[in-house]
């Protein structure tokens, strides 16, 4: 695939995942594309933790049930009929989940160009997450980003420790396709909007009905 | 190049743009690449500011220089005498300035999988973010960062409206080369790590000397 079909292939994976083996080959050069991510004042503030365990995958997922049911409960009945059609996540179908972790302190206390932005840290964690998503696709793989649970939560199940916080479970693993539509769209949550309508020249320009 | 040689030949440039033009359809394919990225609720929360003009990127450079100066004086003597060294942006130098916005509105206020992680909208702007340059990477461009301004400074430069937060002021243009090694670490400010040191097993594990 060239770099562009890898970017514009790359689904949030949920329902495809078959379980398959990942070639530890494979998953090296995943993650060996995310910890390649720029980061501010270079100081790579990511761990990644691969959790295989049925029993720590389990938990997770309940924990991530529980959630799903708090958001449903804020919604309006339209809402919540469509929610109800919407997989949020495959954690024990998917091969392997892929926590990745901020962590504060490394390369503290003088982060070169952190000083005025606190948050440029967990930025940078993020631009690993990218790469790692956009690697896995390039080796066919599925990526689904959880985000239905507790910070707290992952950080106990995990033994992560403060002030180290957790930012993404990754589902991971070969899946029997990539979704040309993304899954929200499909179900009529959200359609996805042209890039002219968030693109300005020199200043920010409002504009109606966003 | 190969998606892989995007992924490891992407640098944080500052001292190679070039200033020539960017061809159109070049920064369109950049930016449509960015507006690809995966997003929490498919609520697509980034704007891309275009900047080209040339007051407003040298009000931003002196503001720029100022938050360097602040940073400067945080530094213990060795440090200060290795960062005077160290170039931290490219405004001026290249073609243009790209800035990226979070606006938590988007597709508010029930937007899917944000519930329990507010920080999520702000993850979704930065994974834009790498796309964008890693796309750059791919056009030949060079891609620059700045992290050293307040943002409020340049909410009022831009116009950016409340609740809407500047993420990112990208320095992006033709560049002469793109660095084999960081810059940061070139200058001894700081070498890469090992994946190995930031990668675990199920749980995470204290390691020593980091």
């Amino acid at each position: 695939m060239s770099f562009y079909d890898v970017v514009h292939r790359r689904r949030d994976t949920r329902g495809e995942f078959t379980g398959a083996p990942i070639p530890s080959d494979v998953l090296r050069r995943v993650l060996t594309a995310a910890h390649a991510a720029p980061s501010v004042g270079l100081s790579q503030p990511w761990d990644f933790i691969v959790v295989r365990d049925e029993h720590t995958r389990r938990a997770f997922r309940d924990h991530v049930n529980a959630e799903r049911s708090v958001f449903a409960a804020e919604l309006d009945p339209r809402q919540a009929e469509l929610f109800a059609k919407i997989k949020v996540e495959g954690i024990l179908e998917s091969t392997v989940g892929v926590v990745v972790t901020y962590d504060p302190d490394r390369g503290s206390p003088a982060v070169l160009g952190r000083h005025a932005i606190a948050d440029a840290g967990l930025y940078s964690v993020c631009l690993a997450i990218q790469n790692l998503w956009l690697a896995a696709t390039a080796e066919g793989l599925g990526v689904g980003w959880v985000s239905f649970y507790r910070e707290d939560v992952l950080r106990r199940l995990l033994d992560v420790p403060q002030p180290l916080r957790p930012v993404a479970w990754l589902c991971v693993g070969p899946v029997d396709r990539l979704p040309e539509t993304p899954d929200l769209e499909r179900h009529g949550w959200r359609n996805r909007m042209p890039l002219d309508d968030v693109l300005h020249e020199e200043r920010y320009t409002r504009r109606s009905g966003r």
